[in-house]
């Protein structure tokens, strides 16, 4: 049996991701992203689920470098994950009467609006985690409602207050399953990611490496830069394609991409629909 | 006197950023990035200091948002401030007497192994900020500890405990200040902020528009690419060059980018050292 890794505590987007991606192996819950990570070097874990990238706040830089760094792992899957956030309650309570509302920092304000107009005499406090925001409620000594995921409303002991009360739409985490398996097959639609740097700090440098995929007309899905560390202005370039590793194009396009850059292959996985 | 908006409360990185910027005019909090972005449209503000991005968390995207949509602001300045995480007490306290440590979420996973390595005893609790987990340890009924910036300690009631705990090194965020007043002038170093996209999805549309900037040999310290919401597939770049506006060879560039693209000129200011 598989184990795989994902950051804690069970309730999070994270375990549900993991969940959603495998409902068959073991699955091992892990205090912070490092620990994940760290997990999968340790041979602790065959395969972690980590979030990349969100839509509203940006990439996880931890991740990104994990995949830049030397090793021998490789990402075997994606998952977009859509963040809604629902306002609960233990009781039935008027809105004029919830003088606490509990939740993670980034959903309490990415609910803002709606708690300033809802609920008049409440304070804002911080859980470590959505899935926290209820134990805290539950522990607390004041009458309230808590912001958590919208799997929640199957408790039993939990009411729904409010559904997608969040002020900014397109929330979406972008999972991805990194194994310590070998590269995986063709599907009908995949993605490949690479990550590309430079010995020499030329500025056209880039632009000779996306020549390659200009010709081919291979479709890129994303570039981001990001800072090496090891010297200033020089950076790593992430780039997502469409297309398999095991395609013509695709296989030329990154040996000829290889030849003037240091090319390091990520994986190529089913694209999420 | 202008009026300087920024994410509150008083005491954070954000407000400390703004101090940094500018000692002289009246500074305005505000209770999420948002509602300081939305205070330059409605002229309550004439700047804003904002966080962009941070070495480890990625960038603030509703920031990008605003940058790339229409309207009339420009980027004026950039402030790198380095984040470092201090544990502070009320009293002396012994490592096993901690029975609680306040934080924002991302403080205590920030510095979690220096947190179970010694205080094996206490329970992380969240805070809305950094500057409130001074309040929340305050207000605890238990004794303990809480992690916040390091000119906390210029607080005579503050006993410093550790500095620098977090586990992860380089912890910058990269603050900008946008501002309704015009373009501003050449100085020894600057940057230019750009953002372009396509009205025709061709895999070869980023690879042309680069290829003014390559020739020139300028030299680009940033691209990111962003979903433009609009359409599936299609994307923002968010790119940084060294140089002005005013310089010969960025205006010639800018100018055939925008031949081949939609171009916002997002303002050039003088490049932090």
């Amino acid at each position: 049996m598989l184990k795989i890794g994902y950051l804690g505590p069970e309730g999070t987007y994270s375990s549900h991701a993991t969940k959603l991606y495998d409902d068959e192996n073991l699955k091992i819950p892990f205090n912070t992203i490092n620990e994940v990570l760290s997990s999968l070097k340790s041979s602790e874990t065959n395969q972690v689920v980590v979030p990349l990238e969100n839509s509203i706040n940006g990439s996880i830089v931890e991740v990104l470098d994990f995949l830049a760094s030397k090793n021998n792992f490789h990402i075997v899957g994606e998952l977009n994950i859509e963040i809604n956030h629902s306002v609960y309650s233990l009781s039935s309570i008027n809105n004029e009467d919830v003088k606490v509302v509990y939740s993670h920092p980034q959903a309490l304000a990415q609910c803002y609006d709606y708690l300033i107009n809802n609920f008049k005499n409440a304070k804002h406090k911080a859980s470590n985690s959505t899935a926290d925001s209820y134990n805290d409620l539950i522990n607390s000594n004041e009458k309230g409602v808590f912001i958590g995921p919208p799997w929640m409303k199957d408790n039993e002991k939990i009411i729904v207050i409010a559904e997608n009360v969040q002020s900014v739409k397109n929330n979406v985490t972008r999972f991805v399953v990194i194994s310590d398996k070998n590269k995986i097959k063709k599907t009908i639609s995949d993605k490949t990611s690479i990550v590309i740097s430079f010995n020499e700090d030329s500025p056209g440098s880039l632009f000779k490496a996306l020549e390659p995929m200009a010709k081919k007309n291979i479709n890129m899905t994303k570039i981001e830069s990001r800072p090496t560390k090891e010297k200033l202005g020089n950076y790593y370039f992430f780039i997502d394609i469409e297309g398999h590793f095991e395609d013509k194009d695709i296989n030329e396009c990154l040996t000829e991409i290889k030849e003037i850059s240091s090319l390091k292959f990520l994986g190529s996985y089913p694209k999420f629909n």
